[in-house]
């Protein structure tokens, strides 16, 4: 799709207020296209307010502006990414893909009520994010058109990058903040923050290089250690050191108490793209960090060994299928149903310490659905394990291994 | 087995000099048998000599002594361990569950040489090591038997536990270090530590409860970060801070570098034992978790989508097997052979900064199968990558995602 | 648990009516134990009738005769697995192993009702039901005990085979049918049959040694093909060849219409046993074998690749928990709920051809959800899909590969 | 690419001889294109004779004719497929898949001699096959160049199907054997063939509509079964029905047995192509079938539950990775030497008897890395294991199973 298919005809396009949306919104509107920004409310710790990303959009071109209430399913959506522990490639908690598909579900039934049938994004061409939203588009309104600047010829020659597009917004006046000399670009939400590009990408950058915007680094961290207690009941945090929450209400308060201890900031990662290019981030998910740690503590004392492999299993697969933009297909629909289940038995009271970047375990109370037992665990003679059954045990498992020798089919490789 | 069956006979016991080693070794005299103790060389951090265990043995009645020298196969295999990324249930760098693996290969042919065609060892009948000492011996000998004293009703009728020893090595005047009050047991070898039982099988003793041995909490840390440089080549660990170490060497200085820094220390596990409890560990690997995370910052640049996905499976798969015993037979051997394939692409040297337990990424040079490229990374229009071309690229991918709205198939679960 | 521990009190014993049955029972009647004899009335092909079984067991000195009606529950459960395409180790259709779940999950609510706490069966100590009766039964009923004779040293010493067990019915005049000369033994079910042991335990045996129960070899089977219809709705067979059936009724006819083609007739495989052995089965699962085949041609049409990848491994990973006992975990409920998610889709009408043991694939119409599309599936330039899309999907892909080749990653290992 | 950058250029063009190829080199050779022809000898059992090829391609205005000699190759590549029994989506054997990575291996080196550097092939814009051909030229020769008219506008705007260029063809009086009726396409190689398209798009087309050409369909097969005996040695084999044979002979060989008895003829499949629409394909890979069934007999013998659950998932990996076109990626690197290290287990002699497309198991001879052991399966008291013994294995399983009772996890979700 191409601006030349535009022209006259009103599009929704998905504003965050930055750079690329008033340079995007004010160049379709020259363009002749009817530009209604969307925008929606994710909590966005970088912003001041939402209203003046409404004034910027307007004064950039747009026909008009909606703003989506979108705090409340995101902290659901990033509830559901804490309880499948679906963090991309180990380390990323997927911040920025969730929020992508919940973004693009907050604007499809509003355009449709509107009458508008394209759907536009401010998203690079090699990035991931264009895929995530082209994917929810295309799924949840399959008779949409999605068009993106970025893979738009026209668009690409006239802009190259972020120089070319400060200078179209400062000739015209357009109320941006963005500068030439920024050294890395920040895409943010209620449920974290993703620092990428610019000095970031050369790998001789440190992690520690990007200044925090939802907390502090270690260093700068209270010298001294503070402990946070979380209760869960079936999978969801209803009390935060005492008091009663929201999910929403969670993981605001959590990231400020982790941020403050410089818990989950500035998480280094070299990820593959979808596209198939390796890209880095630093990350911020002081709350998502914390949370999800006490969430994990849980989980240990509720999975047994074959629930806990197919639930490793289960979190890879839905981590891929949120950073891919596959949030709503039937795999991703399989996953969740099944990590639900899991979640309805994580109910109990954690409490860790943090410190200076790091979270220790406290204590774990009032774990109903806990397989865990003292008597059980331990070494002594106490508990239903008798420790003379494992003779037996071991003499059947004996039977397999040394029919494994007999076969020769033991080796040390390293020999 | 039981122990009227090993009267007048000699056995191999692998003993470690604690509490257990004296009292079995004691009592099999007592009862008759010929104890010859041989303990693993592993540069265990917790005891002060092997000469000294050496005597202990001696004065509780062994026969004989035999020390053999395990550092270099042990640090070979905590290598392989660490190029699997090989961690438990996600946490536990495996380091008492390789040991056991490269004591037996290592008692083996010195028995063997010996004449002797049985194996006994201490662990208890509720533990994983019991099954890794049997399928261990099972799988390179399986002709020897396997006698394991806390399986025996005999003993077990005579031991109740920690108590019942103790009492029973002071009535003997045995050179045992333990005293009742001991709050929990600790194993150990230059891989790492392992502190459970005691007031740590409470979920109300925090981590932090423990005494390091291989460093300290990252609260007694120093206040400033330091650097920590380290190269690898084809998966193995050259240089450290510029200065040329072999495997052994850098598994040491990691060790005490990560160590001081509370890098590794103290962390919290509930896990699933092979014979189905749960136990709760607080384990000490602080040159694994260092060099670890080296070695998965150059395993980000050099792993793409599809090999990082099978080796996530890998990961996962080995872990499980190194700690149920199972180190030696075909599926790790299929394993270890990919996992091997990965290591060699491994090269480059990564820097990063410790401060009080974290590890934060400082730089990646010279990493000739790195497939991070500046530039294709970049959103600016350079590089290889054309933006336009993903036009094409996310068209065809919305085929196949309006095909699933047009059967019916999307859903948000969460709705 | 042995004999001597149930002198006088009452057990529910799982009897088939078969020799095991026979001698068991009226072997612990001796030994001064109340038998209750529970049988799952499982339209068993292999058996004349119910009645026929309760006049067995009472000459065999059962105090009692409950009948359980689980054919509905166990043609639910088979559907499930057929839903899963759980075949273990990618042939076997568990229809042993789901049968054991059933028959526990039937007697565990009817024991509570009588006072009883004591569940006892006739599969020995190297098999997998043995796991099977006592892991569902410590799930169901944790409060009760499982007696397994064959693992009592006081049955064993009476009773080292089939043998001894004929003799000691004949001595008694039992009405069993066993006889010394039979070449293997059987267990059978609405789901399937299984034929092991004796003759079969030589891999020089055959598989079409055995004499089919429930149709015929391909070789005997009909000179003509024969076409069968079955329509699903959301994953239930609710039509076949045009008449309404229940699921119970589908099962029942197909193993009788494929039976006589020769389709999933001795099946065989060499599997392993949870118990570490391997182990030999001939197996018949008419039924399953044709309902599965065309419940997959509609699976083909529905998943898209990314829920087959999860799909693929929920199938592994539910084989394996029902063959070893596990149908009731946590691990089963996530795996069978995502499997549910899928089976939600599969509605359409298929129609294959049986010949001679083959079944091949006519037709498959009516499909809502079907990803298929004759026109964007064609070479021609029809449909959607815009080939030269491909361009830019595939200048995409080639960034990738290129990087590949320029990291030095790239090798035959063949070479 | 298009076809304007390749006037006065030297291309080397993958050439089958059919339609396509003679429409393609024609038309570039009309464009001004130097269009060398680059034909694998892959024993393709559809075409008369490499000969009649070369004569139909400079018939076609090729600049020249390469025969590359691939028979070889193609079958040590089929061995690693049926090795890993990587059969995508559980049913296709990947014969076509594999063989483009063996024709580019082919190329190459042919290429670069010549100092040709654009590879061009007539796959169409919405196959697998474009890129598999793109993906293997860009990682085997990532300077390399590709070209495919079936992605180019100019070529599109010309063609737009089968029925345009036969008239193209005729009207130049070019050598094609295609027709406008034919019903369907057909892609073949010595390890299977692949049809597809034309009447076999509808759902309404049996599989069996196609006429084989590597044997007959199960109803002409002969009405006597006949055996057929293959010897493995460290996976390979080694000798069929007692003769030596190389592997490329055995599959040749198995080819026409299997074929013969319809073994592995007309096999139906709707799969997911890797651009992500569905396609359906009628396969026939009758020597791979039966050597595969032959294989996997051996399998069962020698791998043990883990080192199964390890082959499994390695085999679902491999074999989308050849579907896809990486079968030259690290990923496949890992998996082919993990798959290598059971394959040099894989030992034995195999009979099985082959009957109106099914076959069935015979015998199993001379395996030396067995594990089965008649002794051990026997459920008489004869062998190592104990029977006794499993009544402690049970009650260390149940000691789990309990756990999950108590903690409130076991359900029925049928219920």
């Amino acid at each position: 799709m191409q601006v030349s298919d535009l022209q006259g005809k009103t599009i929704a396009f998905a504003a965050s207020g930055g750079l690329d949306s008033c340079t995007i919104t004010r160049w379709l509107a020259d363009e002749g296209v009817n530009v209604v920004c969307f925008t929606g409310d994710l909590a966005q710790p970088d912003e001041k307010s939402m209203d003046e990303v409404r004034q910027r959009m307007l004064a950039s071109g747009a026909a008009d502006f909606v703003l989506l209430p979108l705090q409340e399913p995101l902290a659901e959506a990033g509830l559901e990414v804490m309880q499948a522990q679906a963090c991309y490639e180990g380390r990323y908690w997927n911040t920025t893909g969730i929020a992508r598909h919940i973004v693009v579900e907050g604007m499809v039934p509003e355009m449709a009520k509107r009458g508008i049938g394209i759907l536009s994004h401010g998203a690079t061409g090699r990035g991931n994010d264009q895929v995530r939203f082209q994917l929810a588009t295309n799924m949840l309104a399959p008779q949409f058109e999605v068009y993106a600047p970025w893979r738009d010829e026209t668009f690409l020659a006239r802009f190259g990058g972020r120089s070319e597009m400060i200078d179209f917004c400062q000739q015209r006046g357009l109320p941006i903040t963005a500068t030439k000399d920024a050294p890395y670009s920040t895409d943010a939400n209620l449920l974290g923050l993703t620092h990428e590009a610019g000095r970031l990408e050369s790998l001789e950058t440190p992690s520690q290089f990007v200044t925090p915007e939802m907390g502090c680094l270690p260093i700068n961290a209270p010298d001294k250690p503070e402990e946070f207690t979380v209760r869960f009941e079936q999978g969801r945090p209803v009390e935060i050191n005492g008091q009663a929450v929201s999910i929403l209400e969670s993981i605001l308060q959590a990231n400020k108490i982790a941020g403050q201890h410089g818990v989950g900031i500035a998480e280094h990662l070299v990820e593959n793209r979808f596209v198939g290019v390796k890209s880095r981030g630093v990350y911020e998910a002081p709350g998502m960090e914390l949370l999800g740690t006490c969430y994990t503590m849980l989980l240990q004392l509720v999975l047994d060994r074959r629930a806990r492999e197919l639930f490793d299993q289960l979190s890879l697969f839905l981590a891929k299928q949120i950073y891919q933009g596959y949030w709503f297909d039937l795999g991703s629909q399989m996953a969740r149903q099944a990590i639900g289940v899991s979640a309805r038995l994580v109910t109990g009271t954690v409490t860790v310490s943090m410190y200076k970047g790091s979270v220790s375990f406290v204590s774990a109370l009032d774990v109903p659905h806990s397989l865990y037992s003292e008597e059980n665990a331990s070494m002594e003679a106490v508990g239903e394990f008798n420790h003379a059954d494992s003779e037996g045990f071991l003499r059947v498992l004996a039977v397999s291994a040394r029919a494994l020798a007999a076969g020769g089919q033991i080796s040390d490789c390293s020999n």
